[in-house]
């Protein structure tokens, strides 16, 4: 047992997880100390086709067994088609003990169950998870090895240094030309930018485009090129082109959020960094995108134009960018159908690789360029620690995505949350897991008031003189507690069954089996 | 000793040259055993800027040490001054006994013949070399090591496998944001397409980008990403922009070249390679680009749109696809103003690496994409074997650029030549060197004749049917030999100051320095 910086307790050794881990020390405090990870190099020849007729056979030639790690990618969201079909393809070919490694899981991913079950998938890495299989791990173990939960830049570190080493990846292509070229936004299920299997591509040792749409080489517009694709399969359909783009990207209408968002843009107007040529990024969903409404009245007002706006890039996003109000758009993921058109429109809205995100380990990223990030949060405990991925239950429920990276990158990063959700304080002692730590954290907002990182003095001295009203967070914590009542703590058995690595790769919480109550 | 493929003596061992070498033994004989090169992960945090005062303190801190490989780009051509500059700093550092790795070096780069007399540059690789370094090579073998000679796939390739291990870039950007996401196709010095440093990019352990155009990111046109870049120097002027376009790709009015090249472009219609959808690229300079102003008139009078034109990238190559002749252009290398114009604007023009371009050791490259190829030559043998990198003295004089990927890649590849060039003939029993073996030409049209590759039977009757007279290649040696006498035999001693390399890493010839005459 070690105590790392957040103050939890991790394991010497944690069952089916890597032997050589360390526990987080600090945002910036381990440095890599890895090379890149090899592939090995593969040649083509003039008329050599890598059109496959059926995704069974790009499969045997990829050499996929048992025991390796496949990998692939979320941008089609709730409507991807690609993962259940491959998945299907290889139980049905008797492969077994496979890790799938996705840049995250959605609902539409919750047949995996019963590849988990049946012995094909015997791991899990990604993001996020939510659902069935979330809850079966989390209380019944259903997998021996731990999911490995990464941030959205830190898969890409993995990647790179070869800690996630991919066999055969999957691609989902919306087009793709007969050679792999292949972009994320043309197509009747377009989903817009293809940041994350961009490292996938680059170092899997196999790499299969599943296409719905296979056009005459060359494609012109290239996300991820023909240099890193070795078979192409035609199937009749990727995705459910409705289930596409999310509906958590619109600006909520719920007037607590609003009210929150309100003050949260007051917060930052009075932090000093509203200011020309700013740079910025919101979370998706709750009060996170609706501070957007209330800064762009101010930047306009003030005639303040920013400098660039990164993530997730939304409608409200493009918009920004339709009325100059920022220079760029730095896009790895496009939640919805305008900001997809947007990208394929744009030359001001730029597509980025995972690794450009947020990457901590290359020569440079954006969330390391961030001066405002907006994040949102299932639970804020008193040493601003976040959780984003588990209930308070300590069931699996959510996600890292880019919380971690941009976090640390940003000069300012404020959450906006209620202080409580119906019964449950969403402020306090200890979050059911840390996923971001504390000191990566500089603001709360919530209804109830304004918290601000007692390490952030400067901060507290612009605020205070802006006439902001402060609130110590242990006070409203206490606050909160006095309505909610103290929440019950969970009880666990000694089993891990998730491990949340920090962006650096380090260990930062374990999350353990639920203990069934008799 | 062992005899390639093409009938040269190679030796078991070249002084100076790695060791592990083997002899050319066909096309598409030697498949690569290696894996990618890796390189060492660094970390970036918030804060941190790329940007140092001057190229000197940018050189100490990227550790470069006596012995060690550094590496430039030519897209500048002859307006370069970022070589010689940051040579000039080296040598005043008193670092010794690099080699340096160019794309190519043109004359611009003359004054590297000073760094290497006093032992600052004790090695070249390079796609191509002329004027005095050259001759000096050549005739006193003023290094040790010999110079190293590859295609422009083949570098991308050895750069990927480690076989050119690059310790420092210098990357000239005629554009370069603040955190170093660079192009080649805005600014004063604008180049156009910036496919050759990619490679250099991803694998070289510190990267410099040298700008005269720092501007604030985000840059929104990357085609060289931040991720890859260590440090960025400003300097006053990257370049004459007045030299960077070259003039060897304008149309020839050469009676004799322009009666070439419409015999080629007869000889190719009459192959029937010119239909709809056929992809195409003309070497630059004499006839080559000529047969372009031909092929032009046929596909407009039949309608005929052709897929994509690639390579360097000239104005004539635009026109075609601005009046739908083409459908993508893809660039590697833009040789006009008008080009770099029209890859800024045309989303058509599609900007790809050396490794997209020719690399025959990825998944797919564009030259093993096309299906019509011209090349010009300096000599052609009766084995078809062709020079393009020394003079009928021995002295190196030329360059392979992307004539052997693109000749072996094509489904025809047709070389343009006059018979002589005054009294030296063109076609001649054995050229000076092999640089493009014969196995991978199937065409030569001069103004006596055409002549097919025996092993191109298929075409041999197309063209006897279209009633295209033909002329056996040894046939048309004599006549030229009988105008222009038997050249003389080349005297050489031992010494072995270049070794040219086919696109696989195999050697297919070596220069050997010129015996001085008593």
């Amino acid at each position: 047992m070690s105590i790392n910086k957040v103050g939890i307790e991790i394991p010497q050794e944690i069952q089916g997880y890597r032997k050589d881990f360390k526990p987080y020390a600090g945002a910036f405090e381990t440095e890599p100390t890895a090379v890149t990870k090899t592939r090995r190099i593969r040649s083509s020849k003039p008329g050599g086709s890598k059109i496959i007729e059926n995704l069974e056979e790009a499969i045997k030639r990829s050499g996929l067994k048992d025991g390796m790690t496949i990998s692939f990618h979320h941008h089609l969201r709730n409507g991807d088609f690609v993962l259940n079909k491959v998945m299907d393809v290889i139980a049905g070919m008797g492969i077994k003990d496979l890790t799938v490694a996705a840049s995250s899981l959605t609902k539409a991913h919750e047949p995996l169950l019963g590849h988990i079950k049946n012995g094909v998938v015997s791991g899990l890495e990604t993001s996020g998870l939510r659902g069935l299989i979330a809850e079966e791990m989390s209380r019944n173990a259903i997998m021996d090895k731990p999911i490995i939960f990464r941030s959205h830049g830190a898969r890409a570190r993995a990647i790179e240094s070869g800690e996630l080493s991919i066999d055969v990846a999957f691609l989902a292509a919306p087009i793709c030309d007969t050679m792999g070229n292949m972009n994320g936004m043309e197509g009747k299920n377009a989903f817009g930018a293809m940041g994350y299997p961009m490292a996938d591509a680059e170092y899997a040792n196999c790499v299969i485009a599943v296409t719905d749409n296979l056009v005459p080489f060359p494609l012109n517009n290239i996300a991820i090129p023909m240099t890193n694709v070795d078979f192409i399969v035609e199937i009749d359909e990727i995705g459910d082109p409705r289930k596409i783009a999310t509906g958590a990207t619109r600006i909520t209408s719920n007037p607590k959020d609003l009210f929150i968002a309100e003050q949260a843009a007051n917060v930052l107007i009075a932090s000093g960094e509203i200011k020309e040529g700013y740079s910025f990024q919101a979370g998706s969903g709750g009060p996170s995108l609706a501070v957007c409404k209330f800064l762009r009245e101010y930047m306009e007002e003030n005639k303040i134009t920013g400098s660039f706006s990164s993530g997730g890039i939304v409608k409200v996003a493009v918009d920004f960018l339709e009325d100059g109000l920022f220079k760029s758009l730095l896009d790895v993921q496009t939640f919805d159908a305008a900001a997809a058109e947007s990208m394929r429109k744009n030359p001001n809205h730029v597509e980025m690789s995972a690794s450009m995100y947020a990457n901590p380990h290359n020569r440079s990223c954006v969330a390391h360029q961030l001066d405002v990030m907006i994040l949102s949060a299932t639970e804020i405990d008193t040493n601003f620690n976040i959780n984003s991925l588990t209930a308070s239950t300590g069931v699996i429920m959510g996600a890292i995505g880019g919380a971690q990276d941009t976090a640390a990158g940003a000069g300012l990063t404020l959450v906006v949350a209620p202080s409580m959700r119906g019964r449950l304080p969403i402020v306090m002692d200890r979050v059911t897991n840390v996923v971001t730590p504390g000191d990566t954290i500089d603001v709360l907002v919530t209804e109830r008031g304004v918290c601000v990182n007692p390490r952030r003095t400067d901060l507290i001295e612009k605020f205070t003189g802006a006439g902001i009203v402060l609130k110590d967070i242990n006070e409203l914590k206490e606050e909160v507690e006095a309505l909610t009542g103290k929440p019950a703590k969970n009880e666990y058995t000694d089993k891990i069954v998730g491990v949340i690595e920090y962006r650096d790769g380090t260990v930062i919480d374990v999350i353990r089996q639920i203990k069934t109550k008799k």
